[in-house]
């Protein structure tokens, strides 16, 4: 079978089509805690440093490290104690040559003190007196001024989307506002005589409308905004007509085209006749998805994805949301490995080919196992009885039983 | 050492915390494509087949299968043609012994055919006739009715998070509408007098509240709500008083205490006061979050966090994600394996408690490997700086450089 021979592999496809893509240019401002998910547009710099003052790492008593050398459990050191640190306000106390204050976790390192000894290094011999069990070093237990971040420095480059924790470190330091990218505009359009809106009810030889809504979800969770066209029936200037308007308005489409071939060939055409530079690849050598069409126009991408779903699905994860990510300026993009699980069947592949294969987790020998879910891999619900993807690379002629395979899950 | 012997171990703690946390009932009805991440409350059953009726998975022509029995290139069958199915109509045409009738994907198998013959395995001989140069079995490339789903088969189980193809597959089947479990109202509540507000200024002593941030944002990423009760000042009435209506008004309750040992132990005492059968650990061996506080009130889970917002993110990921998760009502909740990557370092660690460290994932030998990101490991932007954590298991006493380790990425 020589059929995939000719046919670019996914990754070939997906390097031509992120090379194409044009990131977005325009970014909006927004308050730091709703840019959750979002893209920053350039780098945010530190304007303070953070901390803002010497503090203690721990709780116990704050002392000048060399009044501490040589003191152990058998022959203590003395200092005299000579107040508390308060919380949240200046230590204002001065700590002399035999003398420590107490302090708590994130108390200000009073003047004259350099280190802190914890709690449990220490004992109360006497009112007004600790013993030292243990000597400390220079700075120890100490958080120096800007030891988090120096005034100027970068906190996120540009491209980071933000995750909690950068939420938390930007308001920590003060960055109340936040520039990120504003969300691609994803155009989706359905195309197919036999298509009805799920609203109806088909009558023989029609199907609901299913694409249209697992792209909608997938545009969503990549950090685009959908927007729906509806749905085409097979006519060549319809097609091109709401296609043409999609690609003005948004800034990239994707056409889940008729499960016919004639359906099919139609939408090359039309993507043909309006993008510039055009088709970049016709067929990818991948099982489901070889049907998959891939354009650009402009520096917006292009998808045809066959109708069949379950292909649709894979071809939009696996091309479809790199896209967006390049579009928002995502750095990095690094090929993050799947889980490695081993297979509970044999499974047979082409060579040359790609092959993704709905599977579920299941338990074997105390490990997660994946499981290839029974029924055509055309099916939808195959897709929804699976857990994730497991991948037959394109050299290899199929897996066997118990070998360790790459397993991309299918996280909400 | 041995301080983390008489501790609770993380996996222990979990299964006390779940094993009490008891699943909301609340449910809403959603449109089915704003469900997407939801729950469902309860089983979704098909009201109909899928397909609803007999169609052909390829393009070619509908046959009789017997009719091909035996043919080949050499020696190929001869049918005649009787004319075309129509995509999205029913097939209004009947195919008698000898005869075939042409067919896209999807369309209608029409009456008397029992098969599809895939289009690359016929020819074209003259006017209304084709050849026949491979055999059909009996239903090959028939997609029969109902092969997807059959009426009151379970759609979906109960406590489904909605992925894209769920959502896709129920409007497939013309499930418009999906009963979703509510949303768990997170109380979020920061202790501390050295906490402020990042609108204001921090004077010395005073630091910008980061915790709130990050747990929000935690909060939302599970399917929760969060809902913020502000910064209380280590007052222990004003703290009860605060945490006793966040107790009644949401379904759980995150106390990011000061970061002084007073103020935990304050934290600890008002959780202690105020809920039943109320705590259940006080202290988890793991680093960072050993200070960790677990509690129970009627089934609604309360946390006590430490103020490093290094720990707090890690708890958070590691208790709060799981008990927002049982109260949606998450069926399996499966031990996701993280990924297995090589360490960058030598790694030091305790041998009795969990260590979670800070990495950024870098290239070696063409592969990923986990490299910890240097700087003290209470600083919010060494998490920032890092694209996941490392897990040092209990029962090792540290990695080697090169060793395989598990890695949990965060993902947004």
């Amino acid at each position: 079978m020589t059929e995939f021979l000719n046919l670019l592999s996914v990754e070939e496809v997906r390097s031509r089509l992120l090379d194409g893509v044009r990131p977005l240019r325009a970014a909006e401002r927004l308050a730091t805690p709703m840019a959750l998910g979002r893209v920053t547009s350039a780098e945010v710099l530190a304007l303070e440093a953070m901390p803002s003052f010497a503090r203690s790492e721990v709780d116990g008593y704050a002392v000048r490290a060399r009044d501490t050398h040589g003191a152990s459990a058998a022959l203590p050191a003395y200092l005299r104690l000579i107040g508390e640190v308060p919380m949240g306000r200046p230590a204002s106390i001065a700590v002399a040559p035999g003398q420590a204050a107490g302090i708590h976790t994130g108390g200000q390192i009073p003047e004259g003190s350099d280190a802190v000894i914890m709690l449990e290094d220490t004992q109360i011999s006497r009112e007004g007196e600790i013993e030292i069990l243990k000597p400390v070093s220079f700075g120890e237990n100490v958080l120096r001024v800007g030891e988090d971040v120096q005034p100027g420095q970068v906190l996120l480059p540009s491209g980071q989307q933000l995750r909690p924790q950068d939420v938390g470190g930007l308001m920590g330091a003060g960055v109340l506002t936040v520039e990120v990218v504003r969300r691609p505009r994803v155009a989706i359009v359905a195309t197919g005589d036999e298509i009805i809106s799920p609203e109806r009810k088909p009558t023989v030889g029609q199907v609901r409308d299913i694409n249209s809504y697992i792209l909608e979800a997938i545009v969503k969770e990549a950090g685009a905004e959908s927007v729906g066209y509806g749905i085409v029936p097979d006519d060549y200037q319809e097609l091109k007509s709401v296609c043409q308007r999609a690609l003005l308005e948004c800034d990239g489409l994707v056409i889940s085209a008729g499960s016919s071939v004639s359906a099919r060939d139609m939408t090359a055409g039309v993507v043909a006749e309006i993008s510039r530079p055009g088709i970049i690849a016709h067929g990818v050598a991948l099982k489901p998805g070889k049907p998959t069409l891939v354009a650009l126009h402009e520096g917006k991408p292009i998808l045809g994805l066959p109708g069949n779903p379950v292909s649709a699905t894979v071809v939009a994860r696996l091309l479809l949301i790199p896209a967006v990510m390049r579009q928002l300026g995502r750095r990095g993009l690094p090929r993050r490995p799947g889980l490695r699980l081993r297979v509970t069947h044999n499974l047979d592949s082409q060579t040359g080919r790609e092959d993704f294969i709905p599977c579920r987790l299941v338990q074997r020998e105390g490990e997660e196992w994946a499981d290839p879910v029974f029924g055509k891999s055309n099916l939808i619900f195959t897709l929804v009885r699976a857990d994730g993807l497991l991948v037959v690379p394109g050299d290899a002629n199929g897996v066997a039983q118990g070998e360790w395979v790459e397993f991309l899950p299918f996280d909400v």
